[in-house]
């Protein structure tokens, strides 16, 4: 649904340009006082000062929304999820709470196993329904376009169902939040090829690649690339792979051993490269010279008490970094948008300003979106969120609480609630 | 409101006790598979097996509630928040997050003294409203009872008013939650009083104690005992006097520096210590054999990027361990049980099952409450909660997230909604 829309009275604050944000960029934001946005079917028209937008009768085609001197910002870009699944792992969660380790747990068939098992025994309705509860929690935390992997089929059947749930809630007139999906076949060797990791990655490049293209059911094809699941050698073969079919790459890269995934990105030109805990130094420059962006989960590393990513040294590098809450039935069963900018800011050194730039346009940009969503400029989605307050410092300070108020997609205004 | 209810098909769990539990007493949670409890005008009157509740015309003066298989926990009790204050400082932690100690801002007039000087310029009805919608946001995560101090206003009036506001408050018929006062006059030094702390704590004792007291507007009497804030001798002589006014004491005790204020409170007999970062080994012990409840509220350290305190090693030495949030316009802006629970969890190392009887029971032994609330057992108040989950260790592994879908209070349901 899109919408004619002028919200008036707003302390707009925004990154600028079309583009991902690198480096020292990251931190600047225009901040437009007693601002006004028109949105025109859907689409930016407008972006200034007030212009007289509450005498009578003014643009009666278009909804009015006083924002009483309010932030509106963007749209939070969620770009690294793994929202369709089926079953849960609370109990898997346990038993690290006592000790044991991630790897240890995948080693014995729990793991992503157990969730691959439990999405294929569920069928589309389930699992679809499943997937819109986590889409309606993500757009009242300000998510108004979220990336989704596949990657709990590891068969042709379910991984293909997994991308046509996303587009069909994608195409959902009522929708909430744009669905970005990617294909993550190579997630975790199914246990059918165990100790056959090339032929897999065989059978992804032959007999998946093609179906997913030619029905353009992903945009990226990703792989997690980490010791004991696929190499470098692997990954790079399904990457150019993939990238010869037109998706564009994405990696999960170095978040348990520095296997040298973000070298990787930048030699592929990778749109991204994600998790990035144990990225080298080299790594890290690599991708600031090639332009991948890191997109950082702390959310995954809090929940493994793992230490996080070197976002600040990755800033001051020259990378372009975005923020995303790997919401996942595993490692991190969380899609708190407002723990995650914490977490950015109080414990990655991130600032308030960096954080938002993160959480917008270099989401935006780590889904080849930058010139669509991630700004409010003219010409971009009307895709906003308004901040309980007039200062948006509220975001980090107001601790792991949602601060948004509404959520405004394509001019449509869906309030959040208490 | 109290209520006729019977919820049934629920897998409850619950500590058992009327009494604070200790050390190892703090992981057995009693678990009733099908399980059926009765409330009958607010109070429990049953807590059992299902009784063949599902057929018709049983107990027609009841309200049902078929649980489906999901747990059934007690409502939590949130035993330490200071909920009702003026103002909020999003800029203050933006200083803080660059770098800025918090006791730094406290000695350049920031602080508490700058909620305190936006608590007095708040009349009764917008100090009121702000904290409401406090409550109504902890109602949505589970609180049934929380514990509210004063302390930011500093002079007769408004600490008075904010005792009255709880007051007003507590006795609002459509109450979700009940509300316990404890006065916190010595939560800091005014700056009218600046030099002259004992002439402040001359004044609590002389005009207020009589006053909260007479009026039964506090329950409790609290400190600030802290270096640089009250010494253990000023935070002595308070407690002992509250205690002679039929107060019992509680301490801020040993958070940014070890001033001995464990040993204090062991020595006085209070009620609950609370913050304890840098609670000494021995303060620990003296805590345990004194039956005094050592309440941490992890949040507040997340949020200053402090040490936590040592909660595995007290529950190990025989303490009773509460958990509350703190909720505060300052250091701890936040009331979010989940990621309460989450750093219990996975940064304290408690177990789940010890994190549930810190949030309930032993939060209710904080508050003197441990006879009334805190467990599922007959003649306790119909407090409780209802879980997304079937499996109660849903509550760390869904990271910051909220899993009640329903509060119930005296009998009372209150969906919570998505
Ligand atoms: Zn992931
Ligand atoms: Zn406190």
């Amino acid at each position: 649904m899109n919408e004619n829309l002028i919200i008036f009275n707003a302390r707009i604050v925004t990154p600028e340009g079309f583009t991902a944000r690198k480096g020292s960029e990251m931190a600047h934001l225009r901040v437009i006082e007693n601002g006004t946005v028109e949105v025109t079917d859907g689409i930016i028209t407008y972006v200034g000062q007030n212009r007289g937008e509450t005498r009578d009768g003014y643009y009666q085609h278009y909804w009015h929304y006083n924002a009483r001197g309010r932030c509106l910002l963007p749209g939070f870009v969620d770009s690294h999820t793994h929202f369709v699944f089926g079953g849960e792992r609370a109990e898997e969660f346990s038993w690290r709470l006592k000790g044991e380790s991630y790897m240890s747990i995948m080693e014995r068939g729990g793991g992503i196993a157990s969730t691959v098992k439990a999405t294929r025994e569920l069928g589309f309705l389930k699992l679809r329904s499943a997937a819109e509860g986590y889409l309606k929690k993500m757009s009242l935390m300000g998510v108004t376009t979220v990336e989704g992997k596949s990657g709990y089929g590891l068969d042709r059947e379910t991984e293909l169902l997994q991308l046509k749930i996303m587009r069909s809630l994608g195409n959902d007139e009522q929708r909430r939040i744009d669905i970005v999906p990617t294909f993550l076949g190579a997630h975790a060797l199914p246990t059918e090829y165990a100790g056959r990791a090339d032929e897999y990655i065989d059978f992804l490049i032959d007999e998946m690649l093609p179906v997913v293209a030619e029905n353009q059911l992903a945009e990226f094809c990703d792989v997690f690339c980490e010791k004991g699941v696929f190499s470098i050698e692997q990954s790079r073969r399904l990457l150019t792979a993939a990238q010869a079919y037109g998706l564009s790459a994405k990696l999960h890269a170095d978040e348990i051993y520095p296997l040298g995934g973000a070298e990787l990105a930048a030699e592929l030109g990778a749109l991204s490269a994600d998790h990035l805990l144990q990225a080298s130094d080299a790594g890290i420059r690599a991708m600031a010279d090639a332009g991948v962006v890191a997109t950082l989960l702390p959310l995954t590393a809090f929940a493994l008490n793992e230490p996080y990513a070197r976002g600040r040294e990755m800033i001051d590098a020259g990378c372009a970094v975005a923020l995303a809450t790997d919401l996942n039935p595993g490692s991190c069963f969380s899609g708190s948008v407002p723990l995650t900018i914490a977490l950015a800011c109080i414990y990655m050194k991130l600032t308030i300003e960096e954080t938002i730039t993160a959480l917008t346009l270099n989401g935006a940009a780590a889904l080849r979106r930058a010139d669509r969503i991630g700004s409010i400029e003219v010409g971009k989605q009307g895709d906003f969120i308004v901040l309980n307050s007039d200062n948006y410092h509220i975001l980090p300070y107001y601790i792991g609480m949602n601060s948004v108020i509404m959520t405004i997609k394509g001019g449509m205004l869906y309030p959040v609630g208490s």
